[in-house]
């Protein structure tokens, strides 16, 4: 509405040189992972690929795992998710999971970002193996590692079972009842098969 | 092999006249759940589209679920499954389920059936509305209604969501451990999750 005649993109002046670093390493990032995967993949590869130095890309971007949730568009820093299921008593920590889960996933965005992945897991294998060796290194098999006792790993792959179901059956495919039930009913139901799960199982 | 020059198709006489209209019968089927959705079609209906009286249609193929399950090629009797599962103790029902289950899916065909059921349903909306009103209906809303209590219908999606999300992951994306655990195992940590959702809810 102004009459001023100024409608040109607002200044880029100092902001784009800055930027420019920070896309140089998420494509680096972005290419290093989808070439030797998630667990092979290193922060020092990846800064030679952007030509910059790995303290930079630290500076940036955090630890390993908080760099491929940037690269990938996850709006959380793994980091500190899993901080803080740790830091909750180990018999809280499933509702936990699921109330963070819930929380990130649970909003336009967060749905709009959930259908993308699961798009691209279905038609891209090599992309899902990545995703599942990011969240069983950095979210879920912290988690029960946690707990100890035997079966881990078939433990930590059960989470990501359930969590997945819950993704699908609420977010991707939004059916009901499960797609507009309350947030709370959902955790009351959901938290404690999370946690079984986490929990060591008996003998 | 046979120097008798008879290479022709095997002599279709009297099957073909049956089997055609099986073929009728199913394709109708297929056209009638597409068009209606799986609560709306009726077995009459399917009848008229076919050109078949009702009796034929339920003297080849049984209930509507049974129709549905064979139009859709899904390889199980759903009337025969819920008897079976419903004939169980009510405390073992929740185990019942995920071994029925999994010995519907853990062989090549039964992959391979899941699979392409998976792409359709992330490709097809519509298809995933009459399935997931298939499953709820006539499988996981009976086996949940059968232990009465509150929250009949989110329970019987929860069960979905497990159930489903152990189907990725064990047959779709093949995710380990799970992909190749002990069947014995996955029912073992999986039947307790399906029979805490069936169970009514404490208060």
């Amino acid at each position: 509405m102004s009459s001023s005649g100024i409608e040109g993109p607002p200044s880029r002046g100092r902001r784009a040189a800055g930027s420019g670093t920070r896309e140089r390493i998420l494509a680096a990032a972005r290419a290093e992972f989808a070439e030797r995967g998630y667990l092979a993949a290193s922060v020092r590869a990846i800064a030679r690929r952007a030509g910059v130095d790995p303290g930079l890309v630290r500076h940036y971007f955090g630890a390993k795992s908080d760099l491929f949730a940037a690269a990938s568009g996850i709006p959380a820093q793994p980091e500190r998710l899993i901080a803080a299921v740790l830091a909750v008593p180990p018999e809280q920590r499933g509702e936990h999971l699921v109330r963070t889960f819930l929380a990130i996933w649970d909003n336009p965005p967060g749905r709009q970002r959930i259908r993308a992945l699961f798009a691209s897991l279905t038609t891209q294998p090599a992309e899902l193996d990545r995703f599942r060796e990011f969240l069983l290194k950095e979210i879920f098999g912290p988690a029960v590692a946690a707990s100890g006792g035997r079966d881990q790993e078939l433990r930590a792959s059960l989470v990501v079972s359930q969590m997945f179901g819950i993704a699908a059956v609420r977010f991707i495919f939004e059916a009901e009842p499960l797609a507009s039930a309350d947030v709370e009913d959902v955790i009351r139901w959901v938290g404690p098969t999370i946690q079984r799960y986490l929990d060591p199982p008996e003998g």
